[in-house]
């Protein structure tokens, strides 16, 4: 077996102890005599399943009992929907911070349901940084505002909370899931696309104050109402069971592999400073974003020349560094550091750009 | 190893032959060093294997080229929606025929959407049958006609298409996709949800004639624009990726270990004709449908004594079928005879049937 060192920004590398477990699971789970996916959604056995993976997260991520945990479909484009649907129901309005094509989309789509303003955005400087938090003022009549936490593209992640009073504050966390802790508490509603750092592609991940599961806007699709799920436990259809399994399995790897999130986020502060740290005295390439910004997960950089970016990303992947090409909207290269991404990945691949800067300078 | 007989509406029984496959490639995906779970959904190596997975899809479906093959998320209860918000757009009203749970369903969606007339229901009788197909009177201004054509809880397929002119048929398929050959050319949209013939839990397949998809009902979220979907080649968001590679292992066990939907559709109705046979023929059991009604797919059956029925899905579990019982809503027992289940098990299954016909007679 020869796998690679994946550096995709999702769907991303998955811990190699998860996938030895599903694939020795594939044919027969424990004594069912079934895999996982041919099992009814409505059986014991797939019930424990479920409700495993719920209660292996509550305990990561220390989620009070007053929010619920749903498991849905659709991804983070389909909250992008939900959340006005379902939250701008009071005074119909909300606010956006934008830092990043995420949260472009995010509240262009809320635009549709009700009126958005803008609070602040790093459009300015290409996303590289996140607005000063300290100087953004919020409508207290605001139904909710909306931040993108980690952003994927541009490898910024928020220094720290905005201060958003009683205004519930929602936030997209698809690409910093699982990374470190939250105070939970903080926020009206969470969510994530699974397929970073929690699962495969499919499901999606939303964490909502209950006090915040209401009636929606009138036409909303049953299935787009949080509601309906939450009255249901996310089986008011078919949940994707098997990807549910999954992401309770990489819950299982984080507690009883990595011991929990605070152990997590060391690891990842650690791969993360062995990149950044090469990144600020190299000759050759250099970080994009602004160090008071900087993500943990995705470390975008370039050397300054196209056609240079173009040969490390050939370079590295014929050396085994996959997907490290830049999103098509930006360019250069982007490193993304999952929680699967093990220390001496970062360390090889900072190897072999320290190599290949000795033989481009 | 020692898999049992699960007759479960869905999810469902998988091949062996794929779950095997499945098994072996978690780690490693080819030579591409990585499990597909962890791809790029924009990566070369996976829009080989989403593309062969469309290319199968339209090769065992004989799907003519002015159809698009979408791969969703969401399920049939999403399609509840996405139909009338995306069909129901020029006269705002369509036809619905009621021949269970599922249909009802659907045709509740609608009613948010626009104008929908209930051209004919079997609810009279529990929807044990099919209303008489060629009674049925269309309205020539209908957007669609909507039909759920195998209905999985009562057990009861379509005997012949109804002729609805030039309004498009619009069918849900998701407990009969891939069991037989479809005319897809008689149809506008089919849809299903994989989870019972065609793959995991978590997506959702929908081919649809290109010039149906236009501009939808205003407010309809983007994910539920057929449009977008259409445009970005199911690559709008992230596709439900392993649910995908999966859909086309299945289609590669069909079209090379089956040989295509003509020979499935001949296994199918061998293991159907089996449990019918025995069914009519049974001094304890007897099926629920009308003979001209009946599905391949799904057979419900009691025995009468509500005791005896539960006496029966115990000791059936016990003896290894699994998932015998009833729908909630329904009582009794049905079996779900999916492609993946063998011609052996059906065997063993009315076998055992007549063992417990005979200690409780």
């Amino acid at each position: 077996m020869s796998r690679v060192y994946n550096f995709s920004a999702g769907p991303s590398m998955m811990p190699e102890w998860v996938l030895k477990k599903a694939s020795n699971e594939m044919l027969e789970y424990g004594a069912t005599g079934q895999s996982v996916m041919e099992m009814s959604h409505r059986s014991k056995e797939y019930e424990a399943i479920i409700r495993s993976c719920e209660s292996l997260l509550r305990e990561l991520m220390n989620i009070p009992d007053n929010y619920k945990v749903l498991f849905l479909q659709g991804g983070a484009s389909s909250q992008f929907a939900m959340i006005p649907l379902n939250l701008m129901t009071k005074n119909h309005k909300a606010d956006y911070v934008t830092t990043g094509q995420w949260s472009k989309k995010a509240m262009a789509e809320a635009k549709r349901y009700g009126t958005v303003n803008e609070v602040a955005s790093s459009a300015d400087k290409t996303f590289s940084y996140i607005p000063d938090v300290d100087a953004m003022k919020f409508d207290p009549e605001a139904d909710y505002v909306h931040i993108t936490l980690n952003n994927t593209i541009y490898g910024t992640k928020w220094p720290k909370l905005p201060e958003t009073g009683n205004v519930p504050l929602v936030a997209d966390i698809s690409s910093m899931a699982l990374s470190e802790p939250l105070d939970v508490s903080k926020f009206g509603v969470l969510y994530a696309g699974a397929q970073k750092n929690m699962g495969p592609a499919g499901l999606t991940v939303v964490i909502i104050r209950e006090d915040l599961i209401g009636e929606p806007q009138e036409g909303t699709p049953t299935m787009f109402q949080y509601k309906i799920h939450a009255d249901n436990g996310s089986m008011y259809n078919t949940p994707p069971t098997y990807s549910i399994y999954m992401c309770g399995l990489v819950c299982q790897w984080l507690k009883e592999e990595i011991g929990g999130l605070e152990n997590m986020k060391k690891i990842n502060e650690e791969k993360a400073a062995i990149l950044y740290d090469f990144l600020d005295h190299s000759k050759l390439f250099k970080g994009t974003v602004e160090p008071g910004s900087r993500s943990l997960m995705n470390v975008p950089f370039v050397t300054g020349d196209e056609e240079l970016d173009k040969k490390f990303v050939a370079e590295s992947k014929a050396a085994g560094f996959v997907n490290l090409k830049g999103h098509r909207t930006v360019g250069g290269m982007r490193a993304s550091i999952y929680n699967a991404m093990p220390v001496e990945g970062v360390k090889a691949l900072v190897a072999f750009m320290k190599k290949f800067e000795e033989e481009n300078a």
